[in-house]
């Protein structure tokens, strides 16, 4: 993540404590330092980070810290707390993915206080790469003054760095081309105008903001080429879960023959999850969607009621995309190719799978 | 409209004053006065008065101020003013045939002032019992226990009373049936969390706001058991300009098998417009879609920026949705049947015309 010509990781991890950029105070630039695994739950749960990838590298860092919160392993204190850090947030993948990694490979190390701080950091470095690689392969599929579409903040905030759905934007941008980003804001939260807008600002990339209900408008006008979201959990058969909104999006892009993309790094696929029907979606607090907090003129950070007195809301955080309305997936390793009836990208799906389970057991 | 207990037009005229209930201070109540036909174009233009309904009233009632605003007819001053009215809101049906209304009834009458004012009011009654008449034939679609999705406000407050989308649940209601609303929120201006919700509390109907970009995980959840929603201009092909958003609900209701049905009265229906490439999208300022407007915890009216400073944004008031998506159109002449390729609604709309030319002719 560039700002004002330095690049930050979003999440990183010093000597016991993990730093962050608080994405609860952007367009304000502020690092939040968790000094205990407590804090750092904290951290995910009221959202001063979030983004799958930088998620699961905080809940890693999380995992570790836990480690090294007592001198002697106590089996208890770590279970506890690796279900403690797990329920912060239930629909994200890569939370699961990376508590469970340093959990694992740490408990049956020799040391595995040292274990779990290098295991959680190859994590995030991981992650680094799976960005950059998902930014190579998407951007062959962007031509010269496209006009792409994106949902929620799917950028170098949502991972440790580069992002997944603005990766292969900035992988382009990078190489000379110019492209213009349609944002959705996004409610309730608006990482669309708050965060995708403050990364493209930020990198000098041309962009819009619109209204969520306003994409069928854009995408039937005809100006969008196509569509990239990112993923929060992707199931064996390609459904995808993501930000309240994708399922909207990918329907009407289908119905107006317009691509729909999601970019996501194989560690959001989860391999015991057969479709989109066993993922259970996270739903938050009403106050998200009858509050709205912004700046005032002179620069207060404010909330305001934006519903009449004693309304009620109900606020899913996420809702499950079909394979059938995704064209394809970019991931590190390639992009799987879909057909019409989702038969294909099955197929494709398993084929990496393999590819992958082989990959880790060498 | 019901406020503590008491009923209120929304529009109303008195000895060439044009009162109104403001609609930027709801949940606040207020009646705002304009005295001049420029006040009630500004009143029309900052949407002080707003939906369908209430701005033809408005609009029909700043053609009457324009009428006694001279002692002596003075024809250049009289069609300035007619585009004055008719430029405050581009997409409104209502606005050009109600303004048209009084001025041509009015200018070939003896007493063009006294016929104005009796023309304009005319129009507001026939606009309360047009929708009390939809709500009638609406209310035969709703059963017992229904769960019914409504986007921005076609309620009391979008018409001099009553509304459409909301009139047969009101209707319903009043016959002690129990239903419940989902309300999407309808961004940027929220006129489903402020409007809605409050008719809705008002006249204690349970109800739940929930994210525009939600509507496709509740359909496709299978909670809901139709759509109805306003229309601001009907093309004579079915074609429906209304709010921004609508085009989203009804796509995605086709693709769900929900029921969606647009409620307006027939002066809503241009009989000039071949189709919806015809209608002219209003686009309104980036700051709607930028910037909320709500109240603070100490009850402070507050406008706080919700993105990054520095954004641009853009902010298509309307979407045209094609007569395909529309299960039916309910007006005060009865429903108007749809098919799947939209034949049907075309010549039952074309009956239908020929019915109001005919009793417009006697």
């Amino acid at each position: 993540m560039r700002y004002k010509g330095k690049d930050y990781r979003t999440v990183w991890f010093e000597n016991g404590t993990v730093s962050m950029i608080d994405q609860n105070k952007i367009p304000c630039f502020e690092i939040y330092r968790c000094k205990s695994y407590l804090d750092t739950c904290e951290a995910i749960k009221d959202m001063t980070v979030r983004g799958a990838g930088a998620i699961g590298a905080a809940a890693g860092f999380a995992m570790a810290q836990v480690f090294l919160e007592k001198q002697k392993i106590d089996e208890d204190f770590l279970r506890e707390a690796r279900n403690k850090i797990k329920s912060t947030r239930p629909t994200a993948r890569n939370l699961g993915y990376a508590v469970d990694r340093v959990y694992d490979r740490a408990i049956r190390a020799t040391d595995p206080r040292k274990k779990a701080v290098e295991e959680a950091q190859k994590i995030a470095d991981e992650d680094v790469e799976a960005s950059r690689k998902i930014g190579e392969y998407g951007s062959g599929l962007i031509k010269d003054k496209y006009k792409i579409m994106t949902h929620c903040n799917a950028g170098a905030l949502a991972f440790v760095d580069n992002g997944t759905a603005l990766s292969p934007i900035y992988s382009v941008f990078r190489n000379g081309m110019n492209v213009f980003v349609y944002v959705s804001k996004t409610g309730p939260r608006g990482q669309g105008a708050k965060l995708t807008s403050f990364e493209l600002i930020n990198n000098n990339i041309e962009f819009v903001i619109f209204e969520d209900s306003a994409s069928a408008h854009f995408l039937k006008e005809g100006g969008v080429d196509l569509i990239i979201v990112g993923a929060d959990r992707i199931a064996r058969n390609g459904d995808v879960a993501n930000k309240i909104g994708t399922l909207d999006k990918a329907i009407l892009a289908k119905e107006f023959n317009v691509p729909f993309y999601v970019a996501a790094p194989t560690s959001t696929i989860d391999t015991y999850c057969n479709s989109g029907e066993e993922i259970k979606v996270e739903y938050r607090s009403e106050d998200e969607v009858l509050y709205q907090t912004g700046h005032t003129k002179d620069g207060r950070l404010e909330r305001i009621l934006v519903a009449t007195p004693g309304s009620r809301a109900i606020n899913p955080a996420f809702d499950i995309t079909d394979a059938k309305y995704i064209t394809d997936i970019i991931t590190e390793y390639g992009i799987i190719k879909a057909d019409k009836n989702g038969e294909r990208m099955k197929k494709e799906l398993s084929k990496l799978l393999n590819k992958i389970k082989g990959k880790n057991t060498h």
